[in-house]
């Protein structure tokens, strides 16, 4: 190992200690030189060459609030790859700040148990009408009401523009400015810990957006050796591995211990390539273990993954990721398919009530099978792992912002086949995530849209976008993916609530979700007090769960 | 699993029945239409399409000693990828036959335990002037006088013309006509049980050469998701992957039950990129340890890796791969600069006999550490794994021939070194292995030789390996690979065993092998029964080993 991370504190980027002077630390193995700019007329103070391709410097000249940018070989300048303030956009310089000196009021705070985990879903620009962190504290009120115990806030990390889904981010330790930035997100968990909601941060740590990536300039961040749909994937076992492995890991450390997050969601891990002995994600499990025992706090590690395969939840003594919890598709897509849904694309390997079925029992459906959509035999079992290691949906941000009109499921079936797939989820032994509207049946899209910045991506992104969808083109054309209206389209209409259709689905979703949590049946997530049974005929599924006496 | 490989019989290719009914069965999914073609001006006879790309017909029309082909969508035509025989080359026809009916007279025959393994590597074209398997089993007599107790042959797939290392072959399933086949191969090792000794198959399950590969055109046999040295990865996980996986577990299962092959050794585990929930390698054991039970023999599978990975050797019910055992290059690389060898290019990383101490100690050198020369902190503790699981080697094939003009030890070090080299491996508590002719001190070189038919690749070849050794240049030109001298210049020259010198450095070799046969401290290959102290400052390295009373 090149250094050890320190679970204590940050090293990368720029730190103050108490006195105020500015530690700054930047990995550039491909740099012959590297200066500090601070402001458009500063003279450039030379970084110190260390060993394994970090560059140190110790200054008194660089205070908070300060923009800062490095001067790499006297000739290009970057922003900060670890920067923690990229209000002037991801071309601009970076700014320097702590994230240590919030205020925090949440020391009674008390991570709830996975399986009591009910997840809610937001994208922070269309959730309010602000489309801020602000915003959403607002409604905590609301969501306390609806009874969610924890949000789940798509990612954060500063993106081209301020219209974006948060995969395109290219600042992996800045958060959002026009979401409100570092202080922005932690006033919000703050408020979400005062009233008894745990928030969960959706991270990528598989990709960087296509705009305003300075990291191939300084260091092999990337590797030739795997392809992943974003071109040479990031570099966790090649060459310089170690110190980009590094990077992500004090990024998963700095969101638990500075900015109090109670869960990370880690962004399609499937598409990580990392034939190291030791996986990178073990290794952040195996840091943030390092760090429970520091704060006495519990943090969780949920993946997303297409991959039905245990070793990523399987616990680290028996040679498993230890990862706490995934997300299954595969229970959405049988559900849907169940509820009518053509199967088509990838929904084509799914039966429906069989599936669905199977997916109550098994979590995955394709459990060893031969699956014709992917040409090959997928999956292995679950068996050992309880039902809180799965995260269900009916829905969510990508199986609706991902159709070419980003219909929400209200637009697709009926008011009580909404109910029904409600129920489905609610009822699973699964921990549920909805996706934010849906609990009062929002009938705006969630579209895909972008505010990149270069001309060439924009127009590559909008014909990509097309030919995506060039199938469909008797449902209409694809929305401008950059284009402000098709954002504005896809924020959520509060107004609808008042309306007695939206108002009777927050009753009906607030009731289900009072029900699951007072139910000792329904809370429990141990598979093996469950039986289900499916009727293909009659297109019916009788589940039946318990818990020692209770039955429902 | 589309459909489970057998272990009792191969599946692919043609098979006959006791009648002499050919079953014939080819993986082509990309094909429309497939249909077979005996000699020339027969009529095309069409193949039967059955699930997940498979193509099958049974048919009386063909018959042992037949040549065939299949035809293509009504156009191309191609050897069988399953081919027994290509006695007409990598170019021609495949001929059918059976592996099955040759006369075993080695039924008393038990494979030794791995730790009695004393490895002797060959190749087969270099070792005898005949250069065939007729030409090693002639010098079964002296080999067995010499003491080792397996032959390792290198790959014997058949390869484009008759001068190759064998890493360039292209039918798995095919052994080199040139070296005698099939038959040729199953003699020798039926004469090796005779004589005592096992039979070790370096087998290629990572690449296919560059010449004569007519696979891409049939299936995904490879992926774009992975690139190796030699381009797209073989395909063991992406679509398709399923029929390619039974393809190589078919191989592997063939070599045991029809050739009785002791142990194989696969060819740079590394480069084969498999994220599936079982590796292929632990697919490939699992099939084996079923093979073990039906004909209650013992069979090895034996790793060459590059990662100091014990993933790969851990027993399956600890999730590893189930590897018997590994090569460890770092033995030599440490052991080479101890001898005075220059740390330069992969040896850089090498600090001779304290590094040679950790390697006895410990296997691998780079259990943890930073390695310069990989830019990358690099291996596990091998803690728990005893030293059978290791073999070594002070040269061996491809320590030789990867150097410009191909010099064996004996033309680089002096008499009394090449004695310390060859104790160095004998004495450990690995599985020792010898390159053929170190045990005479052969000067010959073992140049990179190859015989390829298509002259743009030749050309290729040869302007690779001159840019390989540009830097070389003061040490003469790199010697022509397509050039048949190059390849007698690097046969084995048996006379000089008749030299004095040569006759020393032999019978040195077999009192020291002796001696390890009849030491049980030498033999054991428990590592906590070893002590290992070096001095830099007087180059000396001292070596405790005991077993129980004996002490070496």
């Amino acid at each position: 190992m090149i250094m050890p991370v320190k679970t204590s504190r940050r090293t990368l980027g720029v730190t103050f200690d108490s006195s105020g002077t500015a530690s700054i630390r930047l990995w550039a193995p491909r740099a012959k030189a590297v200066a500090l700019l601070r402001g458009q007329d500063d003279t450039p103070e030379l970084l110190h060459q260390q060993p394994y391709g970090y560059w140190q410097l110790t200054t008194d000249t660089l205070r908070e609030g300060d923009v800062y940018r490095f001067q790499i070989d006297g000739k290009t300048t970057v922003p900060d790859p670890a920067s923690l303030d990229q209000s002037g956009g991801v071309h601009g310089p970076s700014r320097a700040r702590t994230v240590e000196g919030f205020n925090w009021t949440d020391s009674a705070w008390v991570n709830p148990k996975l399986q009591d985990y009910i997840f809610y879903e937001i994208h922070t620009g269309t959730f309010s009408p602000a489309g801020t962190f602000q915003g959403i504290q607002e409604k905590l009120p609301y969501l306390r009401a609806l009874g969610i115990t924890a949000i789940e806030i798509m990612p954060v990390a500063q993106f081209p523009g301020d219209r974006n889904w948060g995969y395109d981010g290219v600042f992996p330790f800045a958060v959002q400015a026009s979401y409100g930035g570092a202080e922005g997100l932690q006033k919000l968990v703050d408020a979400c810990h005062a009233h008894g909601i745990a928030v969960v941060l959706d991270v990528v740590y598989n990709h960087f957006g296509p705009e305003g990536n300075c990291l191939p300039a300084l260091g092999q961040y990337f590797t030739e050796k795997y392809k992943t749909p974003w071109g040479n994937a990031i570099n966790f076992d090649d060459a310089g591995c170690d110190a980009v492995r590094n990077y992500f890991v004090e990024n998963a450390l700095m969101w638990f211990r500075d900015f109090h997050i109670d869960a990370l969601r880690l962004d399609a891990v499937h598409a990580i390539r990392d034939f190291s002995p030791k996986h990178i994600l073990r290794a952040i499990r195996e840091h943030v273990e390092q760090l429970m025992i520091e704060t006495g706090r519990q943090y969780y590690l949920i993946v997303e993954l297409d991959l039905n395969d245990t070793r990523f939840i399987d616990p680290l003594d028996r040679q498993g990721y230890g990862m706490d919890a995934q997300w299954v598709d595969e229970f959405h897509h049988a559900l849907r398919v169940a509820a009518g849904q053509p199967a088509t694309g990838y929904y084509s390997d799914f039966k429906g009530i069989t599936h669905l079925a199977k997916s109550y029992r098994d979590a995955y459906v394709y459990d060893g099978m031969y699956s014709e959509h992917r040409q090959r035999s997928f999956g292995v079992k679950t068996n050992g792992h309880s039902g809180d290691r799965f995260v269900v949906f009916s829905q969510n941000h990508d199986q609706v912002g991902n159709r070419m009109l980003g219909e929400r499921t209200s637009s697709l079936v009926s008011f009580e086949m909404l109910k029904l797939l409600a129920a489905n989820t609610l009822v699973s032994p699964f921990l549920p995530l909805l996706f934010m509207g849906e609990e009062y049946a929002e009938t705006n899209p969630f579209l895909y849209f972008v505010s990149h910045e270069d001309k060439a991506l924009i127009e590559a992104v909008r014909k990509g976008r097309k030919a995506e969808f060039a199938a469909f083109h008797d449902e209409g054309e694809a929305p401008d993916p950059q284009a402000s209206g098709t954002f504005q389209q896809s924020k959520l209409e509060w107004s609808r609530l008042q309306e007695p259709r939206h108002q009777t689905m927050f009753t009906f979703y607030q009731t289900l979700i009072a029900i699951r949590k007072r139910s000792a049946a329904l809370r429990c997530t141990n598979r093996n007090q469950l039986t289900v049974t499916a009727q293909e005929e009659t297109q019916t599924l009788r589940l039946d769960r318990w818990c020692d006496q209770e039955h429902a």
